[in-house]
């Protein structure tokens, strides 16, 4: 295994030390719990809380989005495993200024689990918890099941417009249904060329032979809907444009927000590559792309492939996600840019 | 070869157009030459203009750093290629606004040559060019040939002293002097634990055996300075920063800024790992981190490895990193963060 590892115990309390490191000038370790990340400035008096976490091994996903107008507090798991409830919990509390919380999570049965858990402890102590659950990996379950798909790269977009609709004051209730509304609005696809390994595993979590790809797979390499033989990147742009948009409710006239993103180990300028086919079959369905983003946003550990989100915007999405944020992941200028 | 490629003499070109596609609030095509990307409100009148240009396949280098306060026109070359004369011609031409232009470069012969020949073109038109060759990679030449080495992800850090440089008003003879100035300030060395392989080839461009790596490889896959047994995270970390410290005049009571950057296929938490310890040693040697960047920035298709780059900092230097500055690559914020 070429990597860069200590004993891969340590991997997510160094993971955490460095992004603290490196990072001061936005965010500060709980002082009580090592799995907790807080944006400075937290909690906000009088503005409602958002709160995420996630597993480890998907950086800058889930701590890097902590930051101004984005996420509060992250809860830390271990390498693709859900953060404790405990740690839920904490930052809940360190987030809560006394207008609420939401909790803006993705769809695992131990995150589903665990958000519960802390919500029911932070109730017992007066703090009100919302949640919404993340499930815009469209190839996890069929349309009649949506409620079973995964959340996965659409979290970001939705973390971006539940931190933007906080900012402005709105109340716990609004957070939580506008973040809804995004994330309903998000869809997602990945597609993986090569696995991943965990460091203190001998092998890779799953197989992907050589010459061939995996059509719909999971952030932690659950099994998608086929695998085929590898095509062009052209094509792979066009499988991920039609899983989205078949499952979509765009039409001609419609902006969307797109996020492209590397699950690792792809090359950079390939994520290009296939924005721009993907920007292309958009434009020739008459979807204008209202703000990209394209990089590694979130990532598993060093996968090969891509993953693919497109959230429909109306005018208020389309304002939160311009509005200003800041944070180690993902950065947007009020007056345009990132 | 699992990777998202159409016809590998398109990627370029489908490269370009994806940026420019996604990027399009910041940047936009020089509208003759489609190896020329252009910052808007390029040329700015009275204000030097900041070029670069280099390879492409080490995004987001070098285009991802044009935007405000950073680099104004950027050449892109072929994979792992220099940019043509001609299009570092364009992109001075594009960015001068009638204060000259510097052109602020890495040390490779390719480059060396058609920036030269650039140089000469603009003279004969009136233009005036001042030129920077970064040379920041330790490894790539001793101490006594230090005009030997090759210019590495401190480049990165020169073009943000430059471009702020630039928008304070100095004139081109100042902005090239502090460019000078910045890239004589930094070192970088390279740590290379798995090989890339250029599209259009079959196989890759140079051999790394599994359970060794490559101390001092360049970002094309030059020879480092010797091939040893894979060490730990920790190991690999405190041999970047003994080559480059020693390297280095640094002292107790410095302030540096710290860039860490993956070569494309390391996982992010693994940088994270390695600035962790590397700002434990800076802090024992009593050096200071004032500002720092991890994550790729720098990086050559789907090497598996890192890069460390230190800066040392006087108070303009300092200044110069904090200043506003908005690119796909890297952006500051004037009041704090990125």
């Amino acid at each position: 295994m070429q990597r860069f590892v200590n004993d891969p115990d340590d991997i997510v309390d160094e993971t955490v030390r460095g992004f603290i490191k490196a990072h001061g000038d936005l965010v500060r370790l709980h002082p009580n719990n090592d799995r907790v990340v807080v944006a400075h400035g937290v909690p906000a008096r009088g503005r409602v809380g958002i709160v995420t976490g996630g597993g480890s091994g998907h950086e800058p996903a889930f701590l890097g989005y902590v930051g101004r107008g984005m996420v509060d507090a992250v809860a830390v798991g271990e390498l693709f495993s859900s953060p404790t409830a405990k740690a839920f919990l904490e930052a809940v509390r360190v987030a809560d200024g006394g207008a609420g919380v939401c909790v803006l999570y993705g769809n695992y049965a131990g995150d589903n689990m665990n958000v519960k858990m802390a919500q029911r402890m932070a109730a017992k102590e007066g703090i009100e918890v919302l949640t919404v659950v993340a499930n815009d990996d469209v190839c996890s379950a069929p349309p009649s099941e949506r409620a079973k798909r995964r959340g996965v790269a659409g979290e970001i977009l939705m973390w971006k417009v539940g931190g933007a609709k906080a900012a402005l004051g709105a109340s716990a209730i609004e957070v939580r249904d506008t973040a809804q509304k995004a994330i309903d609005a998000t869809r997602s696809v990945g597609i993986g060329l090569g696995p991943c390994t965990l460091p203190a595993n001998s092998g890779p979590n799953f197989t992907i032979e050589p010459g061939t790809m995996e059509v719909g797979i999971g952030h932690h390499g659950e099994p998608g809907t086929e695998v085929v033989a590898l095509e062009t990147a052209d094509r792979v742009a066009d499988r991920m444009f039609d899983i989205v948009f078949s499952d979509h409710d765009l039409s001609s006239g419609d902006r969307v927000c797109v996020l492209l993103s590397g699950l690792g180990a792809t090359p950079v300028n390939e994520l290009y590559v296939l924005y721009d086919r993907v920007e292309r079959r958009l434009a020739e369905a008459g979807v204008a792309v209202h703000r990209a983003f394209v990089g590694n946003y979130f990532t598993s550990l060093e996968m090969v492939g891509a993953t693919l989100t497109v959230m429909k915007l109306d005018d208020e999405l389309a304002a939160l996600i311009d509005a200003d944020a800041q944070s180690p992941g993902l950065s947007v200028r009020a007056t345009g840019g990132q």
